[in-house]
């Protein structure tokens, strides 16, 4: 993990300092690098003894950092883990051309492994991102869309990357369809389970103990599981409510305290986690195709952690 | 070309259907498609006989295209081509994301052709191309700007590209690389002057006439050649409007007329076609490593189109 944050660190030098600087405030400032741990930890899991997969998990951490540009460019958001974000602070300008440099840079990393299985992979991974956040920005504000459209989206813009993170640990180590098949199924379903607990998150005390701000996606009018099961459980007053909040994003500051209060009465938060919790048995599941071992088990520990943290 | 319209429309497709839609906003709706037909003609001046120079082509196109998209945002730009502009019909943030989409497909459009050295050429442009857009933005509305600055803006945000797209060709047909370098050379040469005679045409009667805007680039503070030739040639009293109307962007309507009245005086416009000029002629000469023949004379009369629209 160190031979790979001085690899992020490196491959984003640009002789146009603004590129850094924002670079460092997203990158360098940390965040968990979740995504990267799951590339490393998969290649080792396979056996796999070289260096190709540092370079991969930077380029899925690269990837995964252009998204997070942009997001905060497309959701107008101030605040990213708690600090004012890169758009708040550098502009909306700078966070779409900085995104694009570290996107660029994501396919340069891959272009310097060249297996063409890799590429193929971590390209197509890029494309469904951006269809994901695309429907997301589709649905936004239509609380008729359904809990299908929203696993589309989630599957799209979080389990893709996740899914592509693993599966390239089994194609570095050489190991057969079958194995890459079954990381890629640890990946996809440990990226719903983490998107499903990030948008439980996003309505939870814990997210406001952790200094983070709660209630952003109910601001933006967003379309996640919570506010689907809330809207299906009410009666025609509630869904009224819900319509005024998230379509016409009529809001005052009581709403969202409304909002909550609806939540707890019907018990989304809870039925939320049972179904990130139920994606993250089928992660586990997907392990049972290799034998115990030290990377196994933290494969294992990071699914309990992703479920973990809305407690 | 019609082999290569056909990809681009076919790889913009997308189950999310505002993707094509926003896409064929642009794409579709035309434009000069001058960097596929860059990379088709200089595949067949180079021999080329086989089909993979189409894939590339659209590759080039996609990438130029995501890169309109994300700079109408950046710019703010109401007007793309005389028409509305993406971002005015679909909003930022479709534009933001429908250009990371076209990139992505630009991405897996390179990797199915799959050359090591394709790949190294089209990935490092994308890089570059985002370096020079950064510095633009970095040295938007200084008038302290340098031309060195504006030359390396402009060889980031539109020469590269040119050159990949040309370069291009030869590696497809496997030739030497000193008949690649002429034609990187070629196309390098070739985007400055194109970009040369872009920022002249924005201060120039001509573009009035096409029914495009004139003076965008002068509402935005862009520092282009022919205002730092003004400012240049201009004393005390010219370069505190200059400073007044780009830095601290005050600018009422006569401002736009008094700045085309200062170019006039000071003959920036003949200056800057005079420059691509000497870019377009650089851009021939490079030509002189291959014999002639009807590919050579279509990338002669390309040099001689892009200088030609400034008359």
């Amino acid at each position: 993990m160190s031979a790979c944050n001085q690899l992020i660190i490196d491959r984003m030098q640009s002789p146009v300092q603004l590129i850094p600087q924002l670079a460092a405030h997203l990158i360098a400032a940390g965040g968990k690098r979740l995504r990267p741990m799951l590339t490393l930890s998969a290649a080792r899991l396979c056996g796999y003894q070289g260096e190709r997969h540092i370079g991969l998990a930077a380029c899925v951490e690269f990837i995964h950092t252009a998204t997070l540009l942009h997001d905060d460019v497309v959701d107008e958001s101030e605040l990213r883990r708690g600090q004012a974000s890169a758009n708040a602070i550098f502009g909306n300008k700078a966070s779409v051309l900085v995104g694009d440099f570290l996107f660029a840079r994501a396919f340069q990393l891959m272009v310097a492994d060249g297996a063409p299985e890799v590429l193929r992979i971590l390209s197509s991974a890029a494309a469904t991102i951006v269809e994901g956040e695309v429907l997301q920005l589709v649905i936004q504000n239509d609380t008729a869309s359904t809990e299908a459209q929203y696993l589309q989206v989630i599957e799209g813009k979080t389990a893709a990357l996740f899914a592509a993170a693993t599966r390239v640990g089994a194609v570095v180590a050489d190991r057969p369809t079958q194995q890459a098949e079954a990381l890629d199924s640890y990946g996809r379903n440990l990226g719903i389970a983490f998107q499903l607990i990030d948008d439980a998150l996003d309505y939870s005390a814990v997210q406001e103990q952790l200094g983070k701000t709660v209630g952003d996606d109910f601001r933006e009018g967003k379309i996640t599981l919570p506010v689907l099961l809330a809207f299906a459980r009410g009666g025609e007053e509630e869904k009224s409510f819900w319509r005024r909040v998230l379509e016409e994003r009529e809001q005052s500051d009581a709403d969202l305290t409304h909002a909550l209060h609806l939540m707890r009465q019907h018990g989304v938060i809870e039925e939320t986690v049972a179904r990130a919790r139920h994606y993250g048995d089928l992660a586990l599941q997907s392990l049972a195709e290799f034998p115990d071992s030290a990377h196994r088990r933290a494969l294992q520990g990071i699914v309990e952690f992703c479920i973990a943290r809305v407690h």
